[in-house]
C-alpha cells in the first residue's frame, strides 16, 4: 500500500504530458487551447484532448455519468466508468502521442477523479489512488496546472447544470480543496494559479513553467 | 498486496451467496433457476440475479462491452466496465437482499471477470484480484459452483457469437483453466461439476452442498 505523502506513478522520458485541472468556470479549456496554440506556432507537435469522454467508449460513458436521468449511481460505480474512460484514454491517444514525443496537454485528469470521487464522495483517498494508478499504468503529468477558483464563482446558474455541477456548494468546496491538497503534495509537477487573475498573465505564468520542460518534446 | 495462495474478500453473515461459474453452454442458467424454485419451494426468500446487467447502468455496460460494433477496447477498459457493472449490482441489489437474509443466487460474479480478463488478457491476476475487491467491497460467494466443460463443446456455432464468445478456442481454454485454478485454491467454497453430467445429478449434487449453508437464511 501506498502511504498518503507520497504517491504512485511514473513520469515519461518521451514527449510532455500536461493536465489542466480545477472546478468549473476556471478557464481550463481556454488557458489549454493558448498553451497549444503558443506550443503548437513554436512548431511542436501538440496533442490537445480532455476526460471525461475524448474516445468513444469514453463518449458513451460520459453520457452515463453526467446524465441527470441515470439518478444515483454506487460511488464506486461512479469512479469506476470515470476511470474506465481514462483507461482508455490513456491507452490509445495519450501514451501513444507521448510515445511520439509529442507534447500532449489534457482538460482534466486523474486528479479531478480523484477531487470529485474522493473528497466529494468520501470514499477512501489513498484507494482510490491506487486503483486510479492501476488503470491509467501509473502515468503522471509533468506538470499538472491548478486553476483555483472560489466555487461561488464558478459555477453557474442552477438550470442546465448537469449531474455533477448540482451538486451541493459544500461539495465544490471539498473538491477546490482537494485539488490544493494533491499540489501541495507534489510541488515540483504543480502549478497553482489564482484563475481570477487576466487571461494573458495566466497564459505567460504557465509558458514560463513548460519552456523547461520542452527540451524531450520533438517539433515538425 | 495479496499473496497468489490467499484471496482478499468477506463472506456474509446473514444471508446466503451463492453463484455459478464456468464457460459457455456449461447449464448455469438451468442450474441457477433450478435451485431458486427447489429454495423458494423450501419458503426461503430468493434473489435470483446474474452479471454483467441486471441493473439500469450495468444494462448500459454490458451493451457496450458485448457489442460487435464497440471494436477493441483497452484491456483494462473493459475489465473496469465489467467492475463498474459488479459494483453497481453489490450495492444495490445483492447486499441490500443478503443483509435482508435472503439467499441470492448469481448467475457469473468476480470470477467470471478475473478468468475472461485475466486468463483470458494476459493481465496481472494478482491485481485484478485487489481491484475487483475494492469494487465489489470485498463480498465473496459462500458457494461457488463451477460447471466445467471443454470449450468445444460449450460454444455455439461462430455466427451469433457475441465479441467474448467469438475469441479463439485457445482463449477460452485458458479461461476454463482459471475457473478450475480459482477453486482449486478455495475448495471450502466451491464445487466444481461435470457439466456433461445429467441436470438431476448436477442439481442433487448443488442442493447437498447448499444444505448445510441455510441456516443463516430467513424463509417466508
Amino acid at each position: 500500500m501506498t502511504s498518503a505523502s507520497s504517491r504512485p506513478g511514473l513520469f515519461t522520458d518521451t514527449g510532455v504530458f500536461i493536465c489542466f485541472e480545477g472546478g468549473e468556470g476556471g478557464g481550463k479549456s481556454t488557458q489549454s487551447r493558448l498553451l497549444r496554440d503558443a506550443l503548437a506556432a513554436e512548431g511542436y507537435r501538440v496533442l490537445l484532448t480532455f476526460e471525461p469522454g475524448d474516445t468513444p467508449v469514453g463518449k458513451e460513458m460520459r453520457r452515463i455519468v453526467l446524465s441527470p436521468e441515470t439518478g444515483a449511481l454506487a460511488h464506486k460505480t461512479e469512479f469506476l466508468l470515470y476511470l474506465a474512460d481514462k483507461s482508455e484514454h490513456v491507452e490509445t491517444l495519450v501514451r501513444p502521442a507521448l510515445d511520439r514525443g509529442e507534447v500532449v496537454i489534457t482538460d482534466r485528469y486523474v486528479d479531478s477523479t480523484l477531487a470529485y470521487q474522493g473528497a466529494g464522495r468520501a470514499l477512501d483517498a489513498g484507494e482510490l489512488e491506487e486503483v486510479a494508478a492501476w488503470a491509467t499504468g501509473g502515468l503522471r503529468p509533468h506538470l499538472t496546472v491548478v486553476l483555483d477558483l472560489e466555487p461561488e464563482a464558478g459555477l453557474g446558474r442552477f438550470e442546465g447544470r448537469d449531474r455533477i455541477e448540482g451538486e451541493s456548494l459544500e461539495f465544490h468546496q471539498r473538491v477546490r480543496q482537494s485539488f490544493l491538497d494533491l499540489a501541495a503534495r507534489d510541488p515540483e509537477h504543480y502549478l497553482v494559479l489564482d484563475a481570477r487573475d487576466s487571461i494573458e498573465e495566466i497564459a505567460a505564468a504557465i509558458g514560463a513553467r513548460v519552456a523547461p520542460l520542452l527540451d524531450r518534446a520533438v517539433r515538425g
